[in-house]
């Protein structure tokens, strides 16, 4: 199967592009650059799943009624370190950003700030937020749930989402450590590509209807349509012989955090449908926070010890056959590189959704 | 192989004994019950390996000089919400149990607390400390570094602990929530249990001193021993298959957050020896936080949820196969319960050890 050649877009216009989509479709401006700035933030990093690829599910989203346009956000519950927002379930970006914000500035006073949103959509990469403290020489935290797709160990359903946890950590002259992890063993999108490849995929990643391992990624993409069981297994795969209770473990405190701590919906209780079938606002939620270094001891001293950890650790001798010890972030940065100076590569399937979106608003696509 | 059978010990009696040998080496009696406290609680949620079946590994470093029994544990820095406390190289529950209580103290005052500890020794299990946010309504965390024992992604070396994560959140009805994992694929424990057994390791355990996976049990544990290479993956185990990048990075956020955040030792630095072969106290380090309940909406209603996340999924669709679908800590509860009522079974050579050690310090074992 031939891949067609992706066409490369720049960061800026792409974003400018989803910027004036999102007001086309009525979301304020400064939420509108914000969602836009979250998107393409996925596309220069390579996570390309969370990236523009996603626009027309909220073109759609927000014109169905799952993402109200119009959303006022609202803090509904305040201490002086946490914090939960209602995001009158709108866009998750706008709230999201704003959570975070709320975070760090609670950990600038006092040294450590949290803050939880509720009856939110779709916010992105979990990474996004999490990188915000970076520049303020904090730790940043940042976890949500999701569309279920994940089974519990023991269970036959699938009752999580992929329900990310994601943390940042800057150094001096390093890049910065960033955490940005699925706690299921895969996302949905590599089934997809065992699937369009008609590979069997590797032992520990999915289970059937009956709940039991299985290697036909069809099956398991089939099951997930007409809801029939099984899913994508928790970090650490089946059963608990590599412990894919931890996983399972992991994503259940994702839950509690993103979810229960505000108030949200959670386990499979996301992204509930009218009678007629309409989607309906997913009533996610998200968790945000911040630590501020110099809480604990001096910001200089703490890069320094960073800096010194990832060199120790890159430096340490490979496995036979290992030519690289990476650091969580370190890939994703250096897509970034080569994506900020050559472009974003977009497939032509996205590029022809993405024209399509615009002749439609009326909004120039970028050359 | 036949196992000799187990003597019960009430868990109050184990305390007190281990409480005096505390107090005979030179101890405060209230730290002396501290670290006795949270040792029987290992053993009673049925973690031998962290329970008393340790004490004679905390004699021998008291004596060694590890562990100072004089230290004298003090805040080095603070803000509102955060702190960091130097152990002085004393025993490791002492500071680490005051280290949480200080972190709920400042949640109860400001929503969240956040205190980290350096210059420390082993602290016994995690989950201790966050169940120790249950009563007071809080969610409670608690992260440590520990002696290295494995592998980054890719490296041929042991660079981190089995570095535990806990987190605990209280319910309503149900029993609480309590995660503490290890984010390594298995404690060594588990390999000692196979080398006695002879048998094989499950694929995606552990590596051989080339950094490459092998199922010898006695091989990795000889290679411990030797200081060779290679040792126990992370969870998700070997290279990106199966995400063992992501145990990996969970290993690293450990290390960051219990060792570089309040300045301990990291990595492979964690517990130095001498010039000439004398142990030294392991500068490894510790995290604790504390996050209030009502710092984001009323009690009742997240411990109303908790119960219905929890029944929900524990009323789910089981696998073929599968009977029982378990919520993190629920069996060390059920284990609790039964050895409360019971006593701890202890196994005759622990016994024996216990024994020796009361014999030699003048304490009356409990008949």
């Amino acid at each position: 199967m031939a891949e067609e050649a992706p066409t490369h877009i720049r960061a800026d216009a792409l974003r400018q592009f989803c910027a004036e989509t999102f007001v086309a479709l009525g979301i304020e401006t400064a939420d509108a650059e914000i969602t836009a700035e979250v998107l393409v933030a996925a596309d220069l990093r390579g996570v390309d799943s969370h990236g523009v690829a996603r626009l027309k599910r909220y073109v759609d989203g927000i014109r169905d009624g799952m993402m109200r346009p119009d959303a006022k956000p609202r803090v509904v519950y305040e201490t002086a370190a946490t914090a939960t927002i209602d995001a009158d379930a709108g866009l998750g970006q706008p709230p999201s950003h704003w959570a975070m914000q709320m975070a760090m500035e609670k950990a600038e006073r006092l040294g450590a700030g949290f803050v939880a949103v509720r009856n939110s959509n779709h916010y992105g990469i979990a990474g996004y937020y999490a990188m915000m403290a970076l520049e303020k020489d904090m730790i940043g935290i940042s976890t949500t749930n999701a569309d279920v797709l994940v089974v519990p160990t023991f269970g036959r359903n699938s009752m999580f989402g992929t329900n990310p946890i994601a943390v940042a950590a800057p150094a001096l002259k390093e890049r910065p450590f960033v955490l940005d992890m699925a706690t299921s063993v895969v996302p949905r999108g590599k089934l997809e590509v065992y699937d369009r490849l008609g590979k069997p995929l590797p032992e520990g990643w999915a289970t059937d209807e009956t709940g039991v391992g299985t290697l036909d990624a069809a099956r398991v993409l089939k099951n997930f349509t007409t809801r029939a069981g099984g899913g994508i297994l928790p970090l650490g795969g089946e059963g608990e012989l590599h412990s894919g209770h931890k996983g399972y473990g992991l994503a259940l405190l994702v839950d509690i955090l993103s979810a229960v701590l505000p108030g949200a919906a959670y386990a499979d209780l996301v992204y509930p449908k009218a009678a007629e079938g309409k989607p309906l606002p997913s009533k996610i939620g998200h968790f945000f926070g911040a630590l501020r270094i110099d809480g604990f001891r001096p910001v200089d001293e703490f890069k320094a010890d960073m800096d010194e950890l990832i060199t120790r650790i890159k430096n340490a001798p490979k496995a036979a056959g290992a030519e690289r010890i990476y650091i969580h972030g370190e890939k994703e940065f250096e897509e970034q590189d080569e994506r900020q100076a050559q472009g974003i590569p977009l497939h032509p399937k996205v590029l022809r959704a993405l024209r399509s979106i615009g002749e439609e608003l009326g909004i120039p696509f970028p050359a």
